[in-house]
């Protein structure tokens, strides 16, 4: 009884299952915490605490395991053998027990294996593993595994023609289980680039001048639109979700701020089932007072995405290349200074081409992607802007051009042949965007907040709007933009 | 026929109302353009070009007026007097004609008037006007002044007692008309001071390594808590608002994110009418890994705001004496290092000093506040953390401290004795999550999605929620939530 007391507090000294993270420390006194993405060479000889999860777990024979432990998108492999508790194998029978996606901490010494270590992210370094506790069991069964689910339809395709058996899991599984989905390196690099986005985007615009806001996603009445907006009832009172924060930003630049920006929700209830439809998205939205012309919000979305292109190239390397393992692809091509095109110019590409088009209708997704495929062969970019669209094809708020009605102060910016953002000089003055909703057959009295807004002194602006999530899609030639939704939003999809 | 035309021409070409800026750019070629707040003596003899809106128009005989340009929180004073157009008054009897706020171009020479100007902000330089053309005609009858809307209320008893006559605009009136109040000098400085306080938020987590995330607002069935929540239907899906983006924040964690948080909306259908609550606000949220102890979550906390508030004393001077001016406050008083209290010495202070509290139960917002003034007193600081808060007052998925499951791994913080900040560890251990549901009445298969996030593997974690307007609101002393969202939604206002 005392022999066997004795050899359990050992046995718990030096691995088991832990009770509560604050229980671990006493043991765990003589080891510094370690990220696994900073160890390195030098680390080598250190006594490092590490927890991470249990990505793959291998016994040879009974006294010695491996263990694969990840945190984040970096790997190390741990070696188990013998270890404090008598060198009875024992710790490396627990290892090779635990189940992947466990929790673990270990502690040991950091050490050079002989050969490069293959299939972890560090090679050069491992860990002599000396204490081992599971700190969060997964249950033995997975629903999906990592491995499975970071592996690239090429890998697949080999596989089988290899006659191998792999699981291939889905999207839609990928995504009902997208808690697992997430921790492949694709996925881990994929948000971590997302957050950059945003990080210039914000970066970009406050240095220029611009002050972030946050506009209201609840909104009075049944919005603008009317088809495709969430509706709800709000104490009593009919309301629907901002389909986008237009009136609002609007407003805050006529009340004075000048220049805005926006990161927020953007809700749509249309029934699309596309590639690159979502119901709820994150838009980037900005809006700003103008000097002498439209195209000074040209000039910001120039600054802005050729800041942004040169920084994911620049610092986030390492995720475009866990991306390009598992979704290969090819990085944009754009120029230092963006391609201004009026939309004439690209009308009369298409023509060229023996595209029909007609000069004054808007332009379908085909002939958007041709007209890409023309501008890239011609120009050398991926990235360019279509200016000067013809008014009919633009909403009721957009300013006609001075010179010529029949075309307006807007653009829209194309990402290898995907629009991408939608710009525009606004009509602020009430008495012409009254006119311009009539002539659309829009009855003026359920758009009389939006006029309202302009009767106070309004000055001349105007703005554009763009999704996060086809930024870092369209970027990464990803071609479905459920990768880039945390969580994403379809018809179909409202969980988890 | 012909003079007439000239004399229009000349009009035109020196002042009137401009049909498009476009139509301006030649008029105003010899003038650089400049903004109201960047003037100084130095630009003394510069030909600059100014847009604004006109604050304050006064005629001084039939060939002089002074207007009052404001931009953003700056304003300046424009003499016209005779002026290009032959000298003959025209120009001033426009300026004159003019209405307040609307939106005019200035064009001239900045100089240095003999007395320091009264009531602008730039008082040692103004402009003398050689072109002026109106932009945006505001509507004659402004339903707000915006001279009305930026009186103190110290202004308002002071004009009383002395017999004047003042207009006062309460708050309903000004929020009707947002887009005229937001442009006072203390709601220019409210939500510019707003943008720094994300900033900081966003700048020190992701120097600590956190990852900037978001989650879905539209959350499938009725969420846990059930009362306080908006409904609607998603494609014929029951659907509702997020309460907060407590499971997604979790599942991210959970995902490999390790660190994370997130600024987006927050949605309560709660019917409070308090100076403290909105249905709709921006929530800044963190999650995150622990290693050892909840109080880990603390040390962020204590960072980040000890950091937020240096940087708002340090680099919003300005601002803050704008809202001071309309909204006296005493500065916030912070440690270097925030106190920390353990929930039972709170208890115990407030016991000491008389007031009944039941050790077990929670805080009600006056024994806050009362305990709020002895923290002040004692320990010189009106910012501080309350720990270790009893089980039965926090959420259940929160966890209990090993030593004693009485008391939870929690904790509150207070702004000028008001809770700001609830964080604490969360459960992520299934088994004691769907125990400590069931202890609550809560049916575990209503919580089964939350449960299965912890199955794969699950890193000890916890985190904490701010509202954003709660932060600026405290703060700066403000006594009113809907003075800092920039567009506010309370149980009874879904307008503008």
């Amino acid at each position: 009884m005392a022999s066997g007391g004795e050899h359990h507090e050992e046995e718990e000294e030096y691995y088991g299952d832990a009770a509560t993270i604050g229980a671990l420390r006493p043991l765990y006194a003589g080891y510094a915490w370690a990220d696994v993405a900073s160890l390195g060479p030098e680390s080598s000889g250190h006594a490092v605490r590490v927890r991470g999860a249990a990505q793959e777990v291998r016994a040879v024979g009974r006294r010695v395991a491996f263990l694969v432990l990840r945190q984040g998108g970096a790997t190390v492999q741990c070696v188990v053998a013998g270890g404090g508790a008598g060198g009875d194998g024992g710790m490396a029978r627990f290892a090779a027990g635990l189940s992947r996606e466990s929790v673990v901490d270990v502690a040991g010494a950091v050490s050079l294996p002989r050969e490069p270590v293959r299939g972890t992210t560090q090679q050069l370094v491992e860990i002599k593993v000396e204490k081992l506790h599971c700190v969060s069991r997964a249950v033995p069964a997975l629903p999906i595994g990592v491995d499975d689910a970071a592996r690239s339809e090429e890998d697949v395709a080999r596989a089988k023609a290899a006659g191998e058996q792999v699981v291939h899991v889905g999207q839609d599984k990928r995504l009902d289980y997208r808690v697992i989905d997430l921790r492949t390196a694709a996925n881990q690099a994929i948000f971590r680039i997302q957050c950059e986005v945003e990080n210039v985007f914000r970066q970009v615009l406050l240095s220029e001048g611009f002050v972030g806001i946050h506009t209201p996603k609840l909104i009075g009445g049944s919005s603008e639109g009317g088809a495709a907006v969430f509706k709800l009832d709000y104490n009593g009172q009919p309301a629907c979700l901002a389909q986008s924060p237009q009136l609002h930003k609007q407003m805050a630049v006529c009340g004075g701020f000048g220049r805005v920006f926006e990161v927020g929700p953007v809700f749509r209830a249309e029934d699309s089932n596309t590639h690159r439809h979502l119901c709820e998205f994150v838009g980037l939205d900005v809006e700003m007072a103008l000097r002498d012309h439209y195209t000074e919000v040209c000039d910001v979305v120039d600054k802005l995405f050729v800041a942004m292109f040169d920084h994911l190239n620049d610092k986030c390397a390492k995720e475009l290349e866990a991306i390009q393992r598992q979704y290969p692809f090819e990085p944009l091509k754009y120029l230092r200074t963006t391609l201004r095109m009026d939309y004439d110019e690209g009308i009369r590409m298409l023509q060229e081409a023996g595209v029909h088009v007609d000069p004054m209708g808007d332009l379908n997704t085909e002939a958007e992607k041709k007209l890409g495929d023309l501008v890239r062969d011609r120009y050398g970019t991926e990235f360019y802007m279509l200016c000067r669209y013809p008014s009919a094809v633009r909403p009721f708020y957009t300013m006609p051009c001075p010179e010529d009605p029949r075309y307006s102060c807007s653009f829209d910016v194309f990402v290898r042949g995907e629009e991408i953002i939608s710009g525009a000089q606004r009509v602020h003055v009430p008495e012409l965007l009254a006119a311009q909703a009539a002539a659309r057959g829009i009855d003026v009295a359920t758009i009389a907040t939006y006029l309202d807004a302009f009767r106070y002194g309004a000055p001349p602006h105007g703005g554009f709007g763009v999704g996060l999530e086809r930024v870092v899609m369209l970027f990464c030639g990803l071609g479905n933009i459920r990768k880039t939704s945390l969580f994403p939003r379809d018809p179909r999809r409202l969980a988890p």
